[in-house]
């Protein structure tokens, strides 16, 4: 049975890492093989404290762990502006890959990384970990269902926080060299993610920024927010933020029907999670109250969001290692897709909150 | 004591009119003293239908009404193009002045009808019902709360139902010669007001149309949404929708603070109406579910919102009557602060989306 599991080894020790190790031991189908850090100690130091198996190993270089033959797939939780290079060395080396998003600093760097994916024939995904979670299985089932929830009109999602100010100067997310995406690559992709998903991925034709975002003294974005419309008349709005209290809202309005959630990244529990759902909601005669109401829908999990993330990654690696399969092209195209519209909010924002069209 | 009650006919048969009547029997500081219509006998058949008492009288023309020197008040739930009409005939009148809303095709219109209200020194309240539950001062006192709140960051609105083919085609409110302002003029009043409501009623900067907006062939707004700035760095948007299931949100996020409501116009029920506030929310130390989550506060009322409201007005209109008091000047303010946004949103539209700053 051990020899069935995917090892998966961590390349770099960010704090983010902490979450996807316990993440990947706890998938039933994936093992904890290694740590790698540009400092020995410090790899051995990450894997003492985050409960590594004894077997996992300890590399003082990134290159040493993408190196390794034993290594199948690396989860590789660099800053943004690092992704390219140590994607693409990690495809290069036929390992699996496991990306932090946002993926990458534009779609054009993230095709190079898919197309080195696509050359050494690995999978690739993205570390978006809520889309894993069975409750947003059970939200995608009701905003795809024409009797409870009708045709998509509008979505409105929302993922701010209240970064401290030791976080502000010194965070990686505030850094133009490192995630030089800010606010929009961290809290702006899930948004968009959440967003497509309830447009069933298909992209909007224009988005356009919203006026006064917050950026710092190096043009890295802190705060902001977009309009993204679609030619049949749906349309969808985000606002990002380290500058207000932790929320992470979505509301999806159909012609039938509407679904709120109040915890889409993060579920306020690991086991359980809600949504209110309505369909065909309406007021009482005299318009005193409701005659139906939204009603809140609760799905458990065994397994955290991003131990199900680490299982289907590693089913779809599994896939190919021991049934010749070829690599998944489904969540690369989504993560495709949510770089692109991140893009368009960039372009939009430089451009002064022009209209920019989207071009798969 | 039935000599202090304040006596309040309604002007118009409209079917809001039925939930104002009882509200008006229910407040325990108003009677319900007549009805008037084009019709004597649907003024009539409206009494009988709507639990007036029998000392109520019944008139076959708002004039009779206006004219009647026993009546204190006026409830006028006439379509918008005729509010400037009759609202100003009232005031001159004498008679204290509950309007429905949206209080005017436009401000001038509105400013109009203040002057005439003021030049007679009678009160003036608008018709927005959900500001006087004790969820909203509940509300209110949570977003001006500098350490559950902190300072309002950005608030989202929404209100939409989906209006059935007979409605589209023949309700008042898609008939520029009635309810010009169409869904912006009835969802989106309730939108603006629980925006300002949320920015302590300090008008935005700026307002910027959302694309897309539908409109029926007559030029009447069936679907539309906004952007608003403020210049220190708030942003409000909101959408209103006669296109999509009934849905109602507000979402406010200050820098310390979230409030979420979803019935914010109409409550679920009418004794009891929650909201969910959080206060310095936050994630748990790896990520994996949230130390400190919003809270449910629920506020109950033995009168429902709309008697509150009559309450309210009752009150000032007493206090006039029997106190020699001026009428108050916070009603009106708000309602016109509401119209000059409003306002400005439609001009956004007629200008294909351009900025429109609010002057006051």
């Amino acid at each position: 049975m051990a020899e069935t599991l995917i090892q998966i080894g961590v390349v770099g020790c960010a704090d983010i890492a902490r979450k996807v190790s316990r993440a990947i031991s706890l998938a039933p189908n994936a093992a904890l093989c290694g740590v790698a850090s540009r400092s020995h100690d410090k790899a051995a130091a990450f894997a003492a404290a985050n409960g590594f198996p004894l077997s996992a190993k300890v590399y003082g270089s990134y290159e040493a762990l993408l190196e390794d033959p034993t290594v199948d797939a690396v989860y590789i939780p660099l800053p943004t502006s690092l992704h390219l290079h140590w994607a693409v060395l990690a495809a290069q080396n036929n390992k699996h890959l496991l990306l932090e998003k946002p993926v990458a600093l534009d779609v054009a760097q993230f095709d190079r990384i898919l197309e080195a994916c696509e050359s050494s024939g690995v999978q690739f995904m993205d570390n978006t970990m809520w889309v894993h979670n069975p409750r947003t299985a059970a939200m995608a089932h009701f905003l795809n269902d024409a009797q409870r929830f009708g045709n998509l009109k509008s979505v409105r999602t929302c993922f701010t926080f209240g970064a401290d100010p030791d976080y502000l100067k010194n965070n990686i997310r505030v850094k133009p060299d490192l995630d030089g995406l800010g606010s929009l690559g961290d809290q702006g992709w899930y948004c968009i993610r959440a967003i497509l998903l309830a447009a069933n991925y298909e992209l909007p034709k224009t988005v356009v920024a919203s006026y006064e975002p917050v950026l710092n003294k190096d043009g890295v974005i802190l705060d902001c927010g977009a309009s993204l419309y679609w030619e049949d008349g749906k349309v969808a709005t985000f606002h990002c933020s380290f500058l207000a209290n932790l929320t992470m809202d979505i509301t999806a309005i159909g012609t039938r029907g509407t679904l709120h959630v109040h915890d889409f990244v993060v579920p306020y529990n690991e086991k359980e999670a809600s949504f209110l759902a309505g369909t065909d909601t309406s007021f009482n005669d005299l318009v005193t109250g409701w005659a139906k109401q939204p009603n809140k829908h609760t799905v458990t999990t065994h397994l955290p969001q991003e131990a199900l993330l680490v299982r289907e990654f590693a089913r779809l690696v599994a896939q190919i290692k021991f049934k010749n399969s070829k690599p998944d092209k489904k969540w690369p195209t989504i993560s495709r897709k949510t770089q692109l519209v991140l893009d368009a909010v960039k372009a939009s924002i430089q451009r002064g909150f022009e209209p920019v069209q989207i071009q798969e």
